[in-house]
C-alpha cells in the first residue's frame, strides 16, 4: 500500500448534471468531461481517489420511460433501475475520468464495479419512507398502484401523487473486498447512487429492494471501509454555512465534528441536501482519529484538499 | 498467478431467459439464479471463471422503453442503453454468483467491471448495418427516422421498418488490465453484451458508437486478452452440429481449428446464431498452442470441462 493521501470523492448533483441545459445522455457527457478534469487534477496532486456519485434525477428518469411504456415493455424494479443507472453514470465517468487522465499525462485504470449495498430491513426509514421516486399520477391512479403493486404514493405539494420509497442507512458494501484490492492501482466508481439497495431474505439470501441510499452516506461507509484518510464530499458551495442564504450567513471552515453536530441539531442544514453531507462528514471524522472530512465545490477540490479552503471537519 | 485452468465462459441468451417466462426482470432473475448455480459447480470443479453474457433481449426492451417514452423523457442513445443493459444483468449475475458460490461453501467475489470495447472504425462492418434493434415502425415513422436521427432503417420481413446498425469486430478491451489483475481472486463479470462498444475519434478520444458486438467474439478477445487457457462457449445444444436439424445431423466431438473452418466454409452453421460461435472457437484455439475450445450447453458445462462432452476445438 502506498502512503499517498486516500480520498473517497463523493460527487454532488451538480458533477453530472447543468440544470440549464437538456436532461439528455449527450449533456451529461458534457457536463462529466469538466468534472473528469477536474477529478483528473485532483489525482494529478498525488491523491488517490475512489469516486460516489449521485443518481437521483437519472433514476428518476429511467424509472419514468420504463413506467411510460409499461403497456409495451414490464416495467423494471426500483434495484434494477438503480443498477442500470450505475451502468449509465459509470459508463460516462470511467470513459470520461481516463481520457482526462490521459490528457494529464497519467495512465491510471478507470472501472466502474457495479455495486450492492446491504441495508438492514428492520431500519425504522422502512417505516416512514420518504423519498419520492418516478412519475407523477392522479389520485385515482396512485389508489390502483398502491393497491396493485404494494406501493406507498404520497401528495406531493400539489403536483400531484408520486410513490415515496425508505431511504434507509447502508450497513456493508458487498463488493467492498474487490474495490480495496483496486485501490493501489485503479481509481474505482463505486456505490454509485448510494448503491443498489439489498436486504438479506430470512434465508440469508441478499435481494433487491426498493428503496434509496444516501450517497453520501454510501460514500463514508466506503471510505470507512476502504479505510480512506479523506472523505471528500463535493457539492456546489464552497463552504457549509450557517444562515445559509440569510443576510447572517457564515462560511464554516475548520470545525469539530461536535461542533458540527451543534449545528445540525439547531436546523442548520436542509434536510435531503447539506444534512446528510453534514451527518456523513462528521461520522467519519468520529470513526477514528486523523480521518477527516472536507465539504467543498467541485471547482475548489485541490485547494480544499491542500487545506487553503472549503469546510474542514477534524 | 495460480495454476489452475482458467476459463472465460460465454453464455447464451438462455442463461438468462427462460422464453416460457414473462420477460420480467423477476423471471430473469430466476433463470439467472439457475446459471449460477451451474457456474458455481463449474468453480467447484476447481476451474478459474471469467464471465461474459449476451444482452440482445434486454437492450432491446431499454431501448424499446427509452423510444416509447421519448415524449416524456429524452431517449438514450444506443450506447448508453448497451451500459444500462451491463448494469441490469450484471448486478443479478453477481448477485446470483455470489449466493451460488456461498451455498456451495466457496467465499469468492463477484463483480461486474462495466466494459468498454474499442472497435475499428473502418471495420467494414459500417458500410453494411445488420443487426436490427429496437421497436417495428412504419414505413413513414421509418423515413422520418432515418432523415432526423441518421438511423438506417431496413424492412424486417413484412413485420415493420427496424433500425439496423453495424456489428464490427472487437479490437481491444478498454478494461483489460483491470479484469486481468482481479482475476485471481474474483470472479470478474466483463465485457457484458459484448462491450458497450466505443470507436476512438480523430483527436483520439474513445466515443460511443451505435453497434453491437458479439459477445463470443467479444469473450474469445478477453480470453486472449487474460491469456485463459479455455474459451468455454455455452449455448443450447450440448455439441456442434453438421447438417443440423435434418436427418443427417452429426454431432462434433473433438476438431481442429482448421476442420470446423472448413465446416464453416461449406456453410454449416447459422449467421448470427452457431457461426459467431464457431468462428470465436477458431480463433481462439489458433492464436496459441495449447489453448481449447469448448462449445457445449450450459448443463453440460462441467463435463465438457472434463472432456467428456461438447465439441472441443484444439
Amino acid at each position: 500500500m502506498s502512503n499517498k493521501t486516500r480520498a473517497v470523492v463523493a460527487l454532488g448533483g451538480n458533477a453530472l448534471e447543468d440544470k440549464s441545459l437538456p436532461p439528455t445522455a449527450e449533456s451529461q457527457l458534457k457536463v462529466t468531461e469538466r468534472t473528469a478534469r477536474r477529478l483528473a487534477a485532483l489525482s494529478a496532486a498525488g491523491y488517490e481517489l475512489a469516486l460516489v456519485h449521485g443518481n437521483g434525477p437519472q433514476v428518476g428518469r429511467i424509472l419514468l420511460a420504463s413506467e411510460t411504456a409499461a403497456d409495451v415493455t414490464p416495467p423494471m424494479p426500483f434495484d434494477v433501475c438503480s443498477a442500470m443507472s450505475q451502468g449509465y453514470i459509470g459508463y460516462q465517468l470511467q470513459q470520461q475520468m481516463r481520457q482526462a487522465l490521459e490528457d494529464a499525462g497519467r495512465q491510471i485504470p478507470v472501472v466502474t464495479v457495479l455495486t450492492q449495498v446491504e441495508v438492514d430491513g428492520d431500519d425504522p426509514a422502512f417505516r416512514r419512507p420518504t423519498k419520492p421516486i418516478g412519475p407523477f399520477y392522479t389520485e385515482l391512479q396512485a389508489a390502483q398502484l398502491s393497491r396493485e403493486r404494494g406501493w406507498t404514493m404520497k401528495e406531493d405539494a400539489g403536483r400531484g401523487w408520486r410513490r415515496v420509497v425508505a431511504s434507509p442507512r447502508p450497513q456493508r458494501i458487498v463488493e467492498l473486498e474487490t474495490i480495496r484490492r483496486l485501490w493501489d492501482s485503479t481509481i474505482t466508481v463505486a456505490c454509485g447512487g448510494g448503491g443498489i439497495p439489498v436486504m438479506r431474505t430470512r434465508e440469508g439470501e441478499l435481494e433487491g429492494v426498493s428503496a434509496v441510499i444516501d450517497k453520501d452516506l454510501a460514500a463514508e461507509c466506503l471510505a470507512e471501509g476502504t479505510d480512506a484518510d479523506v472523505l471528500l464530499i463535493l457539492t456546489e458551495v464552497e463552504n457549509v454555512c450557517l444562515h445559509y442564504g440569510t443576510p447572517e450567513q457564515q462560511a464554516l471552515h475548520a470545525v469539530t465534528p461536535d461542533e458540527l453536530d451543534g449545528y445540525a441539531a439547531q436546523g442548520h442544514f436542509a434536510e435531503g441536501s447539506m444534512l446528510p453531507k453534514v451527518q456523513a462528514a462528521v461520522r467519519f471524522a468520529r470513526s477514528r482519529p486523523g480521518r477527516r472530512a472536507i465539504i467543498t465545490s467541485l471547482d475548489r477540490a485541490v485547494e480544499a484538499m491542500a487545506g487553503q479552503t472549503g469546510t474542514v471537519v477534524q
